[in-house]
């Protein structure tokens, strides 16, 4: 096999084959996989999430995982938070000419682990060369499947007043991360809190109908998450900035760059809502498996007009709105 | 909304909404893709074919299509080679900076013309920016999810020996097209095939366990399609050179060029294989609903050597492999 990938590894003959027999299927094999059809054929409960995400991450390396990881992170988690149990994943790769396949085989190793990290099998894929100039390296997407989970029903619809928001963990460590390794910024000891949320989520599963809407605050952070959950709703939410687990790396670079940490990219995080009678109980479930900074960080309040309020630690009260502008593109 | 799209459209956050609301909602929408979750959730029979394919092809327009309507076609069709009928799709961008809103309202509304037309609803996607001269203009995955056709029972292991190699029409147009618009060369008619195949599929589904296989040839054409029926089995195909129908502007483009049409890409037909017993019946039924040159262009033989087998017109014989140089490269 050659150093770095040429334009005939996205051929569809011999070479494509290559990177499939020699380097795929040894490492994520499987009964489903190794027929190579045009798809996969699976048996499952008839009731699925279905999710799909892009990875143009770069550097597609960095402290706390690589672009492979957060592929098979960013669609299992997602999954999760559909109130579903994530069982199938496709894998398509977009490789620049050039690239190196000692550097894919890495991603492919990532991607293994993670995998079976997540309990998810990847079933089907696809790979596709473009010529240099035109790509960024490696770029990935995944598709996903999950057999959605019986008494787990999520939708703005179901959030009422007076139920409480709660974050499983601290904020802001994926996108500080990803801009101090990309920019050389900063002697860091921040990684990205990139992993699979599966046993977080099932933790809060356990409340059932007590649970009513998950999110991962990935793109845009938990700001423009929480904005999500009001639009369009007759209630606001309010949280209170004091409550809101930062670690004190990503505060000290936030200040620095003149960054808001509540617009930062996670993704390890879930922010939940859920009834007030359970929110106690769940903090201590997640407490128990190790989440030691679950909080309830706030609440949904009785103001019609769909604004996500931030109670200040000083006291005041600022308007949080989505994301605009963007210092950090490309972070997922 | 600005001409071109800038780098915050992929954040996540207002511009990316701005595109889901004012683009894809009203052309794509549905009462699953507007719930706008991390993913949809689905009701399925409970047995799917799962797959995905992301689509580089340049110039994203091109005669007989876009990389749109391309993208469509392409999962829908791999569904419908696994023996299933397709359902939900996913739709997943990867824009480069600069590329023009115009362009991308285009693409959308051939998606959309194209996923009516195969009766495939897409309800979940996701957008992604990437700076200038890391993409080019625009790629797109999609995924899809199908339900297995009962009493269709696809795979190599039922291939038997004097089973008929059906192709339902003319071959080469794809990559033909796509080199002819890609490099402006030959003042050309040709164009492209790229159409979903549901209704040629569900013509031959009709004949239930008699059919052994089915395959679009796309990259790598048919020859490659072909070796890899035969790859690791204990039998061979030879297919005939007089019976492949080729259109006469492929022909003599592949001349001018140097091109083999068992080579080039097609995204608009079928190789099957079927018992023999069924053969002109399959035939006679794809001539009904208009694929004129569906042909028999070969059968399985007892030579146990996993080859594929072309007569030649001058009645010699040549051993066709799979595709390895590829002079016509990211035509999907």
């Amino acid at each position: 096999m050659e150093n770095v990938i040429s334009m005939s590894y996205g051929n569809g003959g011999k070479k494509t084959s290559m990177i499939i027999e020699e380097m795929i299927i040894p490492a994520l094999g499987n009964d489903k996989l190794n027929l190579l059809g045009d798809g996969a054929l699976l048996r499952t409960s008839g009731e699925i999430a279905f999710s799909s995400d892009s990875f143009v991450i770069y550097p597609y390396f960095f402290p706390g995982g690589d672009i492979g990881k957060l592929s098979v992170c960013g669609t299992v988690n997602d999954l999760l938070m559909c109130g579903s149990i994530p069982k199938y994943l496709s894998l398509s790769f977009i490789l620049e000419e050039g690239f190196k396949i000692e550097d894919l085989k890495k991603i492919i190793s990532s991607i293994k682990n993670t995998a079976e990290e997540a309990g998810i099998q990847i079933v089907t894929g696809d790979t596709k060369v473009v010529d240099r100039g035109h790509g960024h390296g490696i770029y990935i997407n995944t598709a996903g499947i999950g057999e959605k989970v019986k008494g787990i029903n999520l939708g703005k619809k179901r959030i009422k007043i007076k139920d409480k928001v709660i974050l499983t963990g601290s904020i802001g460590n994926h996108g500080i991360s990803i801009l101090c390794a990309r920019e050389n910024l900063l002697e860091s000891k921040i990684k990205s809190d990139c992993a699979p949320l599966n046993k977080i989520a099932y933790t809060i599963f356990k409340y059932g109908e007590e649970v009513k809407i998950l999110r991962d605050p990935t793109r845009g952070g938990a700001a423009t998450t929480l904005k999500e959950f009001v639009e369009g709703e007759n209630f606001s939410i309010e949280i209170e900035e004091e409550k809101i687990p930062v670690d004190r790396e990503v505060i000290g670079a936030c200040e620095l760059l003149g960054l808001d940490p509540l617009y930062i990219a996670n993704e390890g995080k879930i922010i939940a809502i859920v009834s007030p009678e359970v929110s106690d109980d769940i903090i201590k479930d997640l407490r128990n498996i190790g989440c030691n900074e679950a909080s309830i960080i706030g609440e949904v309040v009785d103001y019609t007009s769909s604004k996500v309020l931030l109670k200040t630690l000083f006291g005041g009260r600022r308007i949080l709105d989505k994301i605009t502008y963007d210092l950090l593109p490309r972070i997922c």
